[in-house]
């Protein structure tokens, strides 16, 4: 490949719902890093390519320039569909599928997500964290956690994906504290000992849960409560739902969550109660590491 | 009280968050409705009376007209607080809050809500319909489930309300189907099977609920399942969570669901398949029959 007379060897992209990121890299490091709002929801088809572009042109020199993107651009109603493969599976094939693209200067692969039959599920993205994750820590048998608006569990074993679930909790956080009643409850700042009183509540008595949202508002109205305290709170009768539901996966296993600094550490709180250490890498980083993978994999196949 | 003369002997009022709706009365006979979008979130002090005089002014006659009012009315940024009282205690005092109203045709009396201090919870309008359900059902023990945005689960014994919860239910479902990524799933229609299933699997297992909201998504991705069967299997788990949550109110009780009929029927079809019958009163109805209660009480009162 070239790579010497050029800005970089090769872009990084991670092209979800509401946001594209790209990353020029020479081999795994960055050289520089561009971003815009431009998710795969807003654009058609056709768009894809000028959006790209209009952040990356100042990276591509006269080569070919490979760009290998992750995300949301490989569903149906992306770029180019990248089909699901099912697992158990290793989470990166090390190739992906070709973009027909206009302009001759990039070289577009968009990797596929995983699919999983019983119980159904499905993930973006998420597949390439877990792939750089491995990439970086090839002995890893365990369980990987990555906190996002649907946070992803998956049991990792001899560099396989062997199961999945996905959970819409940080999703649910965030309609709940900016759509709902409890919206005149929760605002910034953060409460450990309200979290963890309700992560442990919760996992105590799953059932219970449903009965303490509302609560939160009452708790407002008679106790007047702080916004901070009600956000811990949601958060962790939200997390600890979560952690009820999965806590085949974490008992006794060897744990990574893999995301954003602040809602991670709250994950790694929470298993922290129960008991469980669980290591940290950074969501980024990790998707880097995943899409870098796959360009070694392609760049190799064509020399 | 006058009468004869006067389209109305009085007039009941339900005066929510989001609408306002109004009766003119004949002792406990409805002569005429009316509604409007006004509710209690989009107004300011001052423009209540004016709001309500425009849908009931036609019924004003030359003499003095009662006008009872329940609901987000009377809360703090209503039209004039009715402070909570506290249960256990009956959910209707027989009394009110005066409002000092400009115009001179009406007298009217805002009825104040129920908290309860541990744990935490409020309602606003349910204890209207609870007194209706008890007046008409003077010696009813056991408990009454209120369906709606926030559904309320109340425990009655003696006639008085001993102890209450209040779910995020409704308001879940609805911000789930419509805001979350369940809404490109879920929509119109409905599949029993779906629903029940939901139901059962959630009550059997009630710390599993997280992991199969996103999974919703997943089957129509995956499996092709129709909006109506993911709007019931939407419906059942939430429902089941609340119905898990609420066991110790329901199991083995005499129960009574007061609400709006097609999501009424949903509730008394889960709970039937948990071996329990529940009665049925339309919600509409029972505020009457609360908001004449307390008209006939205050009428008594002043002769």
């Amino acid at each position: 490949m070239s790579g010497g007379a050029t800005y970089c060897d090769w872009i990084a992209v991670d092209w979800g719902t509401t946001r594209l990121r790209a990353w020029a890299m020479r081999r795994n490091q960055v050289v520089a890093e561009a971003r815009s709002d431009n998710g795969m929801n807003s654009l058609g088809k056709s768009e894809f390519e000028g959006v790209l572009l209009d952040l990356i042109e100042p990276w591509l020199g006269v080569g070919l320039t490979p760009v290998v993107a992750c995300g949301m651009v490989g569903a149906r109603q992306g770029w180019t569909e990248a089909p699901y493969r099912a697992v158990p599976c290793s989470p990166l094939a090390g190739s992906g599928v070709d973009v027909d693209t206009k302009d001759t200067r990039i070289a577009v692969t968009v990797l596929p997500g995983l699919k999983q039959n019983g119980p159904a599920d499905v993930m973006r993205g998420e597949e390439t964290q877990m792939g750089g994750f491995l990439f970086e820590n090839p002995g890893f048998d365990g369980v990987l956690c990555l906190p996002g608006t649907h946070t992803k569990w998956a049991e990792i074993s001899a560099c396989e994906v062997v199961s999945f679930r996905s959970f819409m909790t940080g999703e649910m956080f965030d309609l709940m504290s900016n759509a709902s009643v409890l919206r005149h409850s929760v605002g910034a700042g953060w409460d450990d000992d309200a979290f963890a009183e309700a992560v442990s509540e919760t996992l105590s008595r799953p059932e219970s849960v449903a009965a303490k949202l509302f609560a939160i508002r009452a708790d407002t109205l008679l106790n007047d409560i702080s916004k901070a305290t009600a956000a811990a709170r949601l958060s962790g009768l939200l997390i600890g739902a979560e952690l009820a539901a999965t806590r085949p996966y974490w008992l006794g296993r060897e744990i990574a969550v893999l995301g954003a600094k602040a809602l991670s550490e709250h994950y790694i709180a929470a298993l922290k109660l129960q008991g469980v250490t669980a290591h940290y890498a950074e969501a980024d980083a990790m998707t880097r590491a995943g899409l870098y993978s796959v360009h070694q994999t392609l760049s190799e196949a064509a020399e």
